[in-house]
């Protein structure tokens, strides 16, 4: 009937080879040329959807945030319980990422390779997401003493660090995954910290927070 | 007396200021004249302490793995409380790594790179501290119903995310950060799992831990 779905898909196939080509040279490394060869598009053909090799990244970056955050809204409709919607977030999370490791990896390590526009455009969609996590975490009630800001980031730490270790033949899948996660998570948040009960004698002269670099010969 | 104090002396800051140019060019960008120029150090003065790009990569790496774990060693001596033994195993990670946080970046972003004995000797270095986490959870008794495994790349991946987001200025210092993320991980890794209790209704008619790649346009 018409052309538009042919196009969705050839353009989206582009991304997901593009993606894992950045993946496994990195983005500086990997050329259009590359990306011509593994896709069997011609130069002309994939400058017709893009016009730059970061124009391509920004795509593969906007696309991954967009689509995870839309399904994670449609995950969440109908459900008012705050556990389950931090569960639903860390499930919807983790079936993501682990169906689209190279993208993962990508976002992860050229994170800070864009720039203007499309660099602010991506900002704008992993704000959103992160508040709506925030949100989610902030509906569990107050943190027994972790603040919201580290818990939000120590959450999303343990959840994107899966691209690093995670093996499908001998790890849980993303659903179980998802499960411990979120009970990892969700007692350590809600518990309270005993006053003082935290503190550690200090050994080695160690100043708080103040640790030498590695590099001193000291 | 002898010249070994300053031999090391260059070499370390060689290394550190190598590992900020790969942090900040990415190891395959950065060239041996990019570190000649930054060190102030010749191309033979360099070549003097390693023969290669790929050599200076893995002494970065073997330097702070070494560094990170022997310091662990000397933290934990003398303290027999498992409790306390986790809460300085994450005080001693992150002040290595909120200290040096190029070092972190590059051996996040190049753990690839390495080829042969560097890639080996780098590979013991990461089991042997991986084994000692594992080693600290264990003291722990057993767990509330995460698995080990999944339970100890949780933990180092909420510590290892701080390159991502930690700001001197807004969060909390090494120290206080590790009693959070200690605790954090405490409870939750303790509480038992209730039976049943996890479950989550099926939504959108995902299967189990099978998520579609986010590239189809379904």
């Amino acid at each position: 009937m018409d052309a538009r779905p042919t196009y969705d898909e050839k353009l989206l196939r582009i991304l997901r080879e593009s993606a894992a080509i950045f993946a496994a040279k990195g983005y500086h490394r990997a050329s259009i040329r590359d990306i011509s060869a593994a896709t069997d598009v011609s130069l002309s053909g994939l400058y017709y959807y893009f016009r730059s090799k970061e124009e391509l990244l920004f795509l593969i970056q906007d696309h991954c945030f967009g689509t995870l955050h839309h399904r994670l809204n449609e995950e969440l409709e109908g459900s008012t319980d705050a556990v389950a919607r931090l569960r639903i977030f860390v499930r919807n999370h983790l079936r993501f990422f682990l169906s689209n490791q190279a993208e993962m990896k990508v976002l992860s390590h050229e994170a800070d390779v864009l720039t203007g526009e499309h660099r602010a455009a991506v900002q704008k969609r992993k704000r959103a997401y992160a508040a709506a996590a925030e949100a989610i975490l902030t509906e569990l009630g107050p943190p027994g003493g972790v603040k919201p800001r580290s818990a939000t980031f120590a959450l999303f730490g343990m959840m994107n660090w899966i691209y690093t270790w995670h093996r499908p033949d001998v790890d849980p899948d993303a659903d179980r995954l998802a499960e411990q996660m979120t009970h990892l998570f969700l007692h350590g948040y809600r518990t309270p910290i005993a006053e003082g009960a935290e503190a550690l004698p200090e050994r080695s002269g160690g100043g708080r927070g103040d640790a030498p670099s590695i590099w001193r010969t000291d």
